[in-house]
Parts: C-alpha cells; structure tokens; sequence
C-alpha cells in the first residue's frame, strides 16, 4: 500500500487542492480512511497492482498534507496532470466521484477546492460580472430586487408577463421565472418570451429605470442554445439556467456560446450540500459556478424558508465577490483562493423572503448582493404592484437608516406588507 | 393554505407520480411537512399570494395520495401539464429541487419516480439495450467481463492500449476507461483512441471474439460529440460517459447525436445516493438514465469495495432489465412502472471485485450482468493477461456449477488470484 499522508508537504503552486470532512466508519482508522480517500481519488485502487510503476506513483501521487482528526477536516494536493484541467465534470469525478460511495466510510463531505492558477487559465469566468451588471442597470449601489412570478407554474405567458409587469412598475429591477417554469404547454417558452420583454419595454419606458427578465431557458443542451438566442432576437440581455438539474457539461457550453448575462439557480443543491458530513458544500459548487462564468448565483438567504446558517452563507458570499479569499483556519472551510482574471459574481439571496426581512439580511449580507421575492411580493394584501413597492420602501428605508416601522407609517404599501408578515 | 394531502385520490395515467421519505425538522408535524413538499415541488409559495387563481389551483395542484408516517414514506402524484415532459432538468427543478432545502426539513429522499406512457413516449431510451449488445458481442447467455485500465491515471497511451490488449487476450470481453480518465497531457484522448482500438483489432482476431473498448468521452457537451465522432472514425463501437458529472442536459444531447452503445458510469452518485433519509435514491437516478438511453450503467456490487446492500442493488437491477415492474409495497422502494417501448439496459456491477467473488456475486445478480475487474484483474500477482484468465476460469466454474476452489485445482491462474484474495 502506498503512502499518501504526508504532513510535511507543502502543496505545488500548480496544485488543485480539495478539503474534506472525513467520517470513517466505526472500526475503521482515520488514517486509512485518508489513504483510501487519496487513491481512490487520484492514482490508487484497493489492491497492489501490476500496472504501476514506481515513478509514476511517485511523480503523480497524491499528498495528504493537512490532517486534523478532531475536526475531521484534511486537505489533499493532486498534482495537475491528472486532470483534464478545463473539464468540470472530469475534475468532478476525480475528487467527487466514486469517494462518495467508499464503504469504509459512513459520510465524506467536499467542503472547498482551491483552484492554481493554471486552472484559471482555463476559464472566462463571468462575461459581466458584478460590475458589468451594474453598468447595464445604471444602478451604482444599491441592493438590486426582484421577483420570481408566482404561482411557479400555472399561469399562461400574457398572464405571466402582466405579473412582470406589475412587479416592474412597482419599482422591481428584476423579474425571474421559477426554476421549473421552462416550456409548459399552457405557458411555452416561444409565447411566453415576446410578451413579457414588451412589457419589460413599456415598464422601462414608464419608470425611466432599466429592468430585467431572467427567462428560464434551462433544457437539454442544444435546446438551451436556441433559447438564448431566441431571448436576444427579443432583445433580452439575461438568460437563467437551472446549474445543477442540467448539469456541468452543459453550462460550460452555455457559457461558452451564449452572450447574456448568466443567472444560476441552485435547484437541487439541498440533495448534495443540506448534510454536513457528507456531499458537497454550496461553497464549492458556488466556486465552480464562478470558474465556469455564471453572472449571478443564488447562495441563501439567512432568513428565509431554505437553510443556512449567517457564517455559511457569508463564506460563499465572499467567495463570489472578492479577489482573493484568504485561508479560513479552523473557523471556516474555504481555502485560500486567488482569482485572478476571474471577474466577482453576484450573489443572489432568494427562497422566502418578504419586505419584513430586508432590515435583518442587508446588515449580514450587504448590498452588493441581488434579492428576489416571490410569495412576499405576489402575497402582499394589495397584490404584485404593492409587494413591488412595498420591497423598494423596505430598501430605501435600510438605506436612509430609519427603521421599516418608521418608514412604513408614511409608506403605506410597506405597512400593509409588515402587518401580514411582520418586521 | 391549499390542502394538497388526499389519501382517497387515484393518481391518472398521465401523472407522474413521486415517492419521498419524509423527516420533518422536529416540532413540525409529519403531515404539515408534506403538504410544503408538495406546494414548493409544483404551484404552491410559503404563502396566499394574489396571482394564484382558484381554477388554476384545482386543474393543476398536486395530490399526495399516500401517506403513512410509519415508514415516513410518501406518494405524491403531478398533473403533467406541470412538467416539460422531454427535459429531464426541468422534471428533477420540479420534484427534486428547492424541496431538498427547506428549513422544516430535516431529510427528504427522492426514493422512485414512476414515469406514465405520457413521458415514455418523449424518450427514446437504450438505442442497443440488452439484446443488441448481446448480438454485438455474440455472446448468448453468460454474463459479460471486463475490467477497467489500471492505474486510474498515469499510464501513457500507448501503456494503457497495452494493459488493455492484455486483458482481451486473457479472456475478458470489455476493456473501460477509468471515470477519471478522460484527456490527460501524459494521455490523450486523440493518442490512447486509436492506439487500443488497433490492438482490440488484434486481439478480436487472435481470440476470434469479439472485444469491446470504451473510451471515456466525459467533457463539455460539444467536446463529448467530437470525441464521440473520433472513437467511430477509428472503429470503436462504444463510449462512456460519467452521466453525474457530467450532467442530464448534456446525457440528452449526447443521446440524441451519438450512435454508438452508451456505457453510463455513476461517478459522484454516492454525494446524492448515500444518506438513507436524504437526496435522490439511485434507483432513481437509474431510471432517469434508461429512460434517456444509456445502455449500461453501473449498480453497485453487493460484494465489494462500494456501499450498498443486495435488497437495493437487485431492486435497480430489475428496474434496469424488466419491462414491468410491479409496485414494491412496503418492502422496496419502487413504484410501478410499464417501460413499454423503452428496452432494456444493461446492468453493471464495477468497484473492488476479484475473482473469489464471482460465486457470491452472480447467485444475486444472475447472468444478465456485466462484472468489471480493476484490481482484481491487474492485482494478479501474474499480471493483467492471468487475472483475467481468472476471471472467465470464474464465470466459467460458475457456469458449468463446479466450486471456485476444485476448477481452481486445474486452472492455476484462479488458483493465484484466489490465493491472493480469498474466495
């Protein structure tokens, strides 16, 4: 057997190093469980083999380097030639693949990759970014708001684009469809798209603000490709993609055809990142969202319906906006990630919230960050155009600093959304 | 708040129905759990909102028609016209996306999805399926043996064309690429196709079977089609594909344009498949691959190095090779589901196999199979060629019921590879 643990090592410059949280099972060594995790990652398999030479294991194994048993955590280096470096769904395979379902262990959970260099090389990145879509929206600050239209399905595309309408009309930069909303025979995608952009026309035209639509283009790969580019024949600048459902191999040829601003939805995550000792974390599949170049993706929202902790939901924050992430120790599971021409990706904070939230969010989450209401803007007493108001009042108020009570004694909208759902 | 639970409705024919097992988050009611699951997975928010009309919520609300908090097991059946019934994406954004991150949920499993004529009709599934790689093999009845070039990665092409003309000439039918191995620098994709296709050529003639190569195609979508077109240019009648990193939209494309035998690797499955209360049951994500066309795909062992027990494992296979599959009741998972024009796939067992095990493996999974030997078959202590001679001296004891140790007795390459291993 060969021997991966090697605390003294210190990674390449060239190195991809992944982070797991290690839970072997009982009877089973921490230790050898790393050594398994090493092998089955990268070169080895469970027996001696003739087919391998020393050099080979030598010049391309794998380096346990950081163990710690308490916390269970252990960073492996793989030296870079046994990847495809520009394939998402190969280095997925490697280091997410058949580890997952080893029986000497009980969970194996992939909490970051950190990516050399040499990796980003092989990547665009956001074709916007935070920055780029900024300047589309002539908006220079503020947190963007928007919504999803509600109900998820069920309305037909003239009804749809009137609920677009409205959110925009009531001061929403964004309009979203629901992630399972894609081409429904009461509500298909061709009738659907021309509709809602002529309103998005009219709804700009009235506010003298910029507005956005985010159509669902998300289908088999080529069917992907048409959408787009029957989105920007109507003059849409944005196309949204289910990331996981469709997968990686797809996105990267989304991204490499498509010139919309691209926005992630997470749907299905919770299948891989909800169990903390095993799957995937969202940090990492947020990463590799980056890498590839989506504009915008969805990370949580502290305070909504879907889980997530404040101290998760932050890291990945962080690690879409900033240039360079710094080792988080102990206290965290990123690690230390340069971006380089990588440009910041949106956060996007959805699943639940309604106007009573924005004053506990934005202090966690700042305002770089774009928030999307659905039932608490559809759900307000007066209907979407209210809930529209009512959101841009709660972050008008966040941003003169007055307390939402406050504000909503002369912002009626806003006060009707805080007496059904509170502040 | 809708009332979706409705123990006395029978699902349509055209409804797709879903079956979860449910742990609410505690202090949340079992039954007020379900009625959320089946609100976020079809029309329903978190609450009343404006645009939701009374006729649109009775024509389409979802109806979960089984309840039984003992098992925690549910049965939610869905109006079609909720789906994009051809994009396998939008059925899994639908009932297995945001549910899996609600708060007041502690686990959700997405443990089988019956699929109505309705859907079936949008697929084409297994182009090949069973019968058609039977009569590409001209193998009748016996199970089918391969193994998967090792070491995983680190060979240079021409080393690993090697390897693989070793284990042709020993006797094994299929020879795998590893999931991890795709186009490294030190082999590439263009290098190692023709190389062992030119010496599967030789060992077709030298053994007068036939012999099958299947390279790893796993890339971004395009990429995969390029490969896919290459290994037929240079005569290769199979590819493979790492299904879960790879992705569903891209599995449908790829199905769409590729006309060669599809073997389905499930690398990463087990971040998904592993936690019994949580994420998506890999009897679920098998029928999604048949139905979209793979004509392999792995299953699981029973025996070896890989979890899973021999209750699940049959489950799936009979999934994969039955055109009817009656419902499981409280005792198994799976609903009921016609496959009607839909063939047959091929099931895999692959992941810590030698041959001691074939006695233990086969009684379970019957001849229908295909084995893959890694280890097991280049461990041998006299390399690859005998270990796979011990492998077909196995099927071939198995076949002919003669105990692995007294066929062992006349044939010394099993007599080593059960020393080494055990029987």
């Amino acid at each position: 057997m060969l021997e991966y643990i090697d605390t003294g090592y210190r990674p390449g410059t060239d190195e991809i190093v992944a982070k797991y949280r290690v839970t072997p099972q009982r009877g089973i060594g921490f230790r050898q469980a790393c050594e398994q995790i090493a092998a089955e990652s990268s070169i080895g398999t469970w027996t001696t083999i003739s087919t391998m030479s020393p050099e080979l294991s030598e010049r391309l194994k794998p380096h346990v380097f950081s163990v710690d048993d308490q916390s269970r955590l252990i960073e492996i280096a793989y030296h870079p030639d046994l990847f495809e470096l520009d394939s998402i769904p190969e280095i997925l395979s490697s280091i997410a693949g058949n580890i997952f379902g080893m029986k000497l262990l009980s969970g194996l959970r992939l909490e970051d990759i950190h990516f050399p260099k040499r990796v980003l090389r092989r990547f665009e990145g956001p074709r916007y970014g935070i920055a780029g879509i900024r300047k589309l929206l002539h908006v220079k600050e503020r947190p963007l708001v928007g919504t999803i239209v509600k109900p998820k399905v069920g309305l037909s595309a003239s009804q749809h684009a009137q609920v677009a309408y409205e959110a925009w009309a009531g001061g929403l930069d964004i309009v979203k469809d629901d992630e399972n909303l894609t081409n429904q025979p009461f509500n298909t995608f061709k009738d659907r798209i021309p509709k809602t952009l002529e309103l998005r026309d009219r709804a700009q035209d009235e506010t003298g603000e910029r507005k956005i639509y985010m159509p669902n283009i998300t289908a088999e790969t080529e069917e992907m490709l048409r959408r787009a580019e029957y989105v920007q024949q109507h003059g849409g600048e944005y196309v949204m993609v289910d990331i996981l459902t469709a997968g990686w191999a797809a996105l990267q040829t989304v991204r490499k055809h498509v010139p919309q601003v691209i926005h992630a939805h997470r749907a299905m995550h919770g299948a891989l990142t909800r169990n903390k000792d095993h799957g995937i974390s969202m940090l990492t599949i947020a990463k590799l969202a980056r890498l590839v170049g989506v504009d915008q993706i969805h990370i949580g929202t502290v305070v909504g319906k879907m889980e997530g902790t404040a101290a998760e939901v932050t890291e990945i924050e962080h690690e879409m906006e900033d240039a360079l992430i710094q080792p988080a120790g102990k206290k965290g599971h990123a690690l230390e990630q340069e971006w380089g021409h990588i440009k910041p990706c949106f956060a996007v904070a959805s699943g639940g919230l309604h106007p009573g939230h924005v004053h506990k969010m934005l202090p966690i989450l700042g305002t770089n960050i774009i928030a999307q209401f659905g039932g608490g803007c559809h759900g307000h007493p007066d209907g979407t155009r209210a809930g529209a108001k009512a959101i841009r009042q709660a972050v008008d108020a966040y941003l003169n600093r007055v307390r939402p009570e406050t504000y909503a004694e002369t912002h009626m909208e806003l006060k009707k959304a805080l007496m059904k759902w509170g502040a």
